[in-house]
């Protein structure tokens, strides 16, 4: 047990209700010393996908030995599994309902483990808040340096659903929005390597066949109110309406298709490098 | 003083102001090794009722020693005096409204103060703020080890509000909904002993007269879309659409009876038992 | 480093993404101690005018030494520079927008340094979080002990607003409305100084030209529904309806300017005094 085990939540719990502070008296209560971020709580309810990827988003700010809880959970109360996860040396705690997902997928080898050992639970255990029960309770004993193996059975075959990939196309890739956030910017899942070398080849965003936008360096290179992409924190392709709600003006939503094509000019130029 | 007291917050401030950041700013002031957890700071406006729920709902999961502050506080400025009750080796401040009303009916027997000595207040003391001038400032004192006896003088009248009983009748017993949580979950106040058997004698709901469900194990035990009762995490019946918002669906809100029956089946059952 | 600076957050960034969350994790990786705090990341997307004024709201109860961040960044990723100023002993980060007006306004003087020691930052800086990027990872840095001239070089033109200044005239003072907190009370630039010995001598205030009532001692001073003023916990007039949303049920909002006028009952007074 170090001096402060960062511990995160994130959770569909939203911010009227106790949920989120009964939990962290049972974290706290069971390790004093853990330090407690929230990530978010007003993941859609039972939105299992959108919080799967803004929980992988946060992870990989934080150290080693940090631990990493998630709870959206229709399923409470029936039989699905609650697991943890160590993933590049952080523990993840979620139920066993494609939570995991996103943070399984790109963090390489993990040991995943059911969480079956009942005695670190809190009883009786509801059938509505899990949450306080089980998830909780086992949090703070791995922040405060119980096992792995004290508090779960080795599983592998998590539940896990099917992460959108980019299509490539003859004249471009083809990907879709994940995730809107609250100044309405739209990340999608292409990456670097969907778009290509933007900055010498100008990339043409089109979202659901209108034409929408170029790649730019920053919001301020197009003006107020102008459409575009960057390349964002995430490492994925924003799209953006600069100092406007992008979603909200455009009437995009998760799951919209986005196509990014190389330009006539960037062709050009490409033969020429 | 102990390494982390534990001081949580309760408040109807919500989170577009800077109150609560403030009145944290001052409670770290007075104790620097204080531990603040948030319970919630969406009570609705002058909602004394739900937030003396709320805060009831919460307090248990918290160690002896723990102090908690709730501002809820309509009055502010006036002549209502500002209490801090020890309820089973927790320190709970509040304006005398009503909000202890909740704690105190749980927690047994209760030493009371009112907050008299305002050499640990905050100067001036404004009349719009008193979570920052007098809770914050006591409540740091009492985290930080100061007495009771110093920060108050013992009373014995603090306000109460009636609480909602369930009222038993011939095919049933009728109780209220006490509070809607953020998925449409609908808290009442009938208990195990209101209720009975259920999983061997099953019982059905009714509200405001409409057939509703039956008091099932848990969420999935019925069809998604479905409505029905649990035993809920705080120790009531809790009425719910599997996947879905009760309250939206069945248009049900605070104050809205509830009935419950034990079915023919049931009651055939019981003569047989 | 002491054992628990503090380090306060104030954003526009809500609370459905994991931004701040990831914010935090940053600055617990440079400095384990921190104590963070919450202002509030409920600011308007954009609002630096607002965002300015919580924050100086806010600041004045935390001790020297403290570390505030306040990132309200439209101009995010070009070429707006990196702020931190010292005031009061209190060091505060944020984008060179204005947002450092108000703090700076009432601090005294000021050091203050554009940051421009890139190591101290994560890298790759992305285009469109540099809360993350550069000002979480500085004011770690800060926290834990580094010396302002390490991070930064010094400036003397920060940008700033034109701060409203109340209006003197013939029959009394125009101001008008900054804040509307989240119980609909509005916050005004209306100072003691300016509204006088109201306990003596009666103040009527006026909005937009329409009668709205007397500054009183507190919001019960008149009946429920009932409007008025008090003079507020931040040190200016705030306008009221006990139990109720003054902004909603007068339609009032930023901007609109608010008049006090010594009645004439009071003048007689003065003139005896």
């Amino acid at each position: 047990m170090t001096a402060s085990t960062l511990v995160t939540l994130l959770t569909d719990f939203g911010h009227r209700d106790p949920f989120v502070g009964i939990m962290k008296g049972i974290i706290l209560s069971r390790c004093p010393a853990a330090q407690i971020v929230d990530l978010t709580h007003e993941i859609l309810p039972y939105d299992i996908r959108g919080g799967s990827l803004v929980w992988r988003a946060a992870l990989d700010v934080f150290p080693a030995g940090s631990v990493h809880v998630a709870v959206v959970d229709p399923g409470v109360g029936g039989s699905r599994r609650a697991l943890v996860a160590e993933i590049e040396g952080r523990l993840c705690l979620a139920p066993d309902n494609g939570l995991l997902t996103c943070p399984l997928l790109e963090g390489g080898p993990a040991r995943i483990f059911a969480l079956t050992a009942t005695r670190y639970w809190r009883h009786p255990v509801s059938a509505s808040f899990q949450g306080r029960d089980v998830f909780a309770p086992v949090a703070g004993a791995l922040a405060a340096g119980e096992a792995l193996e004290a508090v779960g059975t080795p599983i592998a075959d998590p539940i896990r659903f099917d992460v959108p990939r980019p299509r490539r196309e003859a004249e471009g890739v083809t990907g879709e929005i994940l995730w809107v956030d609250r100044f309405g910017n739209c990340l999608t899942n292409l990456t670097p390597g969907d778009v290509g070398d933007w900055e010498r080849t100008p990339v043409e965003i089109e979202i659901e066949g209108r034409p929408f936008g170029r790649i730019v360096t920053h919001f301020g290179a197009v003006p107020d109110g102008a459409a575009g992409g960057v390349m964002g924190s995430m490492g994925y392709l924003e799209l953006f309406v600069n100092r406007g709600n992008c979603a909200a003006r455009w009437n995009l939503a998760v799951g919209d298709r986005v196509r990014v094509r190389r330009g006539e000019t960037s062709s050009a130029s490409r033969i020429v490098i």
